[in-house]
């Protein structure tokens, strides 16, 4: 302890973080979350696995950072801030256009590829699955949560919805869409969601 | 061939045809999809590799069968007629009836243990995913689409609603909930589904 002192994180150095994430994501995506290990993640990356050691206690943990990181660099490859939902005052434009970001980023094969195979593990590896839902999905879902409160103290939706379940008429179907490949995943399709979820299925 | 003929389908017995199905499906689900094999199926089921190799043609197609069959029994154990959703005149009612079986049936192991099992499968391997989304959801999805068109015909959907997305604002949700763990699922919870897809969120 004394001879190698554990660096601060404030030494990490970007450049190999950047690198251990994006081996620890292209590595789930090639060969699944089971065989995926801190080893084949550091030498993917070109360090040794003390280094990954020092700053993460284990895969699921540089996974989970891998994944937060990547969606910080989609909002702002988006020209958003991250953990944001913008508030035009228009509700239905402004679901329509986090959800088209959201559509791009399934058809982005660095997200897609790792974030499919963590998903699969997540369904039959219950506690991982529970880790990430808690960690990554549900802060993303809050946002739509604080917006859609937003939008009900501007009398755009009914007071007596429940925010939460709210957000997964438009949410969870793209979602299952990806998943399963139940349907193409299109702009169209998720701005219909939207509308069809703001003013419902039932004639007005 | 000429010494030992294939039986007919008709000659399969029903004990033998039950049994195959039951030990694919707890096979399934003990071990996953990868490492279940037909021979796995056939020494749980009691028979011969070749029983089953003379009526399915792979352990893909003898899952698909078992889930078919598992589907037929849960609509029949909740007293409905299998593949179709009831027309009482009253959408919401024969959704939330139709939905709460679909809870009941979520809450029972022998149905999400395997089905579980077989989703993580098919988020990773494309082609058998496909194969289960076109022969087994999408068909039960149909369903919904036939009950929202006649709910269209009778006035109580808009028409100009797509009757194949319209669903998804119900369905997916209580997928994405049971798929992803992501929220309890109850009764109350379907109903609300129901409730916000067909009144919509905005006030009216």
């Amino acid at each position: 302890m004394a001879k190698n002192p554990a660096p601060d994180a404030s030494r990490r150095s970007e450049k190999s973080r950047r690198a251990i994430y994006e081996a620890a994501l292209a590595l789930v995506g090639d060969v699944g979350y089971p065989k995926t290990t801190v080893e084949g993640i550091a030498a993917r990356a070109g360090v040794g696995k003390q280094t990954i050691y020092r700053w993460w206690p284990s895969k699921a943990a540089v996974l989970l950072e891998a994944f937060l990181d990547l969606s910080l660099q989609a909002a702002q490859e988006a020209g958003q801030a991250p953990y944001v939902i913008p508030d035009t005052g228009d509700l239905a434009a402004d679901l329509k256009a986090v959800l088209r970001i959201t559509v791009d980023q399934m058809a982005d094969p660095r997200f897609a590829v790792p974030a499919r195979a963590l998903a699969a593990e997540g369904l039959v590896n219950e506690p991982l699955g529970r880790e990430f839902v808690t960690k990554l999905l549900e802060p993303q879902l809050q946002l739509y949560v604080d917006r859609l409160r937003a939008a009900q103290a501007a009398g755009a939706v009914r007071a007596d919805a429940d925010p939460r379940v709210a957000l997964e008429l438009f949410v969870s179907p793209l979602a299952q869409r990806w998943l399963q490949h139940t349907g193409p995943i299109t702009y169209a399709y998720t701005d219909t969601l939207v509308d069809y979820a703001l003013y419902g299925l039932a004639p007005r």
